[in-house]
């Protein structure tokens, strides 16, 4: 198997301390490529990356139609949030909604990604609960897709439980691949993630962004999804993060998000775009530098699109005492 | 430039979710390359791993004649230390016995690297100091030649003080080859660090160990910091790390330092071996699986060094709620 090219890499000084290798690939509906680089074929996690395909299963289910879910909720079944205070209430609502708790969730509970959130909570001699997980949103749509099917939402986590067999026909569905269990695992949030060729992610974008190759019902939701995640940035990531900061600057036109381990896909919606990437090593930073060096190049963006996406193609690196040392930076895309 | 080969990989489920390349090189004194793997001619910043042979600086200088350092005091100026009471309170008294107090260090603060050290610490509403650095100790035995050289301190950090200087010299000298300003950058803790070749600092591992190619006083030296860090495994990194565990394990057999981005170097003392290694995208996890193969290999390990190592060499990978979902692990070594 040759390697994947070098996607990005860390200098300190007048040297370069570490190499990021990776693939990425850009496809149109139809599943043409447009552009690429390393083996597209080899089969990735996506992890959080496709929480909006994966929310799909809220419009296959009907709930909607039972919760009349708002755009705020639907932002956060495709949330990677960081436990602000936003997110936290923006949770307990949509759980409150549907007459369920913070009790209900499974993902287990862990410290805010966002500092001042962790921060807060430290001062108050708090622990993180459940809705502070940055899947909460996530699985509060999995738990509107149990109550939809009408089945006990207990264990919905898990990969035989009817939630995780709609999410997964649901995913099937969009990117026109089987998932199979000869390529599973378990997800930081204990649902299922299932590999698929990089290829299949973006292919999978590229419908959602266009309808394309989807039925009306389908089409429709992932209209919803996408107008939700990229009408409410904040409540998608955090402040700061790339995913927000992109969204807010795209106004629309382009679905941003990341997953653990180095993975990244979205859509430049206008163009009717997918995209995904990954880097190799599972680094975050070098994959937000990967996807920053995709967006410049491929979503056509302005002036203050190109500034926010600036930043994260080339990042300093900052010694102890702040001073910068080096950056993290882009090379290859 | 091919690629170096894949020597550590995280599995999820059944299928590797990340791949981490790099290089391995064990060389005896003479720089015969006992086993090696990749590219080990390409220049790698080693960071902390050869804090020890820039304490070699200690002894040019005659700074231990005049201070007679104590065994914990260098084992602390090789140090990556976790900030635990042990290493804050001996860095204190290291300074105190040359007249000299943490406003003296120019390391800048962090908080401890270890996670109850941490929690006292906000617990006691206090903020870090530059003791907790973990480069503190190296940062004392640098204030050490300083006084021993009769040059001011202040501004010790500095690529052309006196003191960097002769830290640089002795470096050189060790590995017998020159450091240039074409391959430089600076270290977390604001000292200068400076690429060479991976053999070089593998073979100059060798010679510390064996004294071979060094005169005389030099090879005291060498013995006198392996000595001493191997003696206090825990003064050298802290509670769980994998330098401490594998130190205390192999009781003087092997002196072992990682160092930031994914750096691991050490010998096998009674082989008269010495090994470097780079995880080139800086996992330091990674980093860990892959020494930990290389000891097992080549360092003919007994039953209870081979349990620590092998805690190591695979390393569970847990999810959020604690359950194990899969493993970083070494292979191809």
């Amino acid at each position: 198997m040759d390697a994947n090219p070098i996607l990005a890499e860390a200098v300190r000084g007048n040297w370069v301390e570490n190499r990021h290798r990776g693939a990425f690939v850009v496809v149109d509906a139809s599943g043409k490529v447009i552009a690429s680089s390393g083996d597209i074929e080899r089969p990735v996690f996506p992890r959080s990356a496709i929480k909006s395909m994966q929310a799909l299963a809220i419009f296959d289910r009907h709930a909607t139609d039972r919760f009349n879910h708002t755009s705020e909720e639907l932002a956060l079944a495709c949330a990677s949030h960081h436990g602000e205070d936003e997110h936290v209430g923006n949770v307990a609502h949509f759980l409150d909604r549907m007459g369920l708790s913070v009790n209900d969730l499974e993902c287990g509970a862990h410290m805010p990604t966002n500092a001042k959130a962790r921060q807060a909570l430290r001062a108050a001699g708090a622990s993180p609960s459940a809705l502070h997980n940055n899947c909460s949103g996530k699985h509060a749509g999995m738990l509107s897709v149990a109550l939809a099917m009408g089945v006990p939402a207990s264990g919905y986590v898990e990969r035989e439980h009817d939630v995780q067999k709609a999410v997964r026909a649901a995913v099937e569905y969009v990117i026109g691949e089987d998932l199979t269990e000869d390529r599973c695992g378990t997800d930081g949030c204990a649902i299922p993630t299932w590999a698929a060729p990089l290829s299949a992610w973006a292919s999978g974008f590229a419908r959602m962004a266009t309808g394309q190759g989807l039925d009306g019902e389908h089409a429709r939701g992932a209209q919803a999804l996408f107008d939700a995640a990229t009408g409410h940035p904040h409540l998608v990531a955090g402040t700061g993060h790339l995913d927000t900061l992109v969204m807010e600057a795209f106004k629309g036109r382009v679905m941003q998000k990341g997953g653990a381990e180095g993975v990244q896909c979205g859509a430049i919606r206008d163009k009717g775009w997918g995209y995904a990437l990954k880097c190799d090593d599972g680094n975050m930073v070098a994959s937000h530098a990967m996807v920053a060096a995709l967006l410049l190049k491929f979503a056509d963006p302005d002036a203050n699109q190109k500034a926010v996406l600036d930043q994260f193609a080339r990042q300093p690196i900052k010694n102890v005492r702040g001073t910068v040392v080096g950056e993290m930076r882009a090379v290859g895309i």
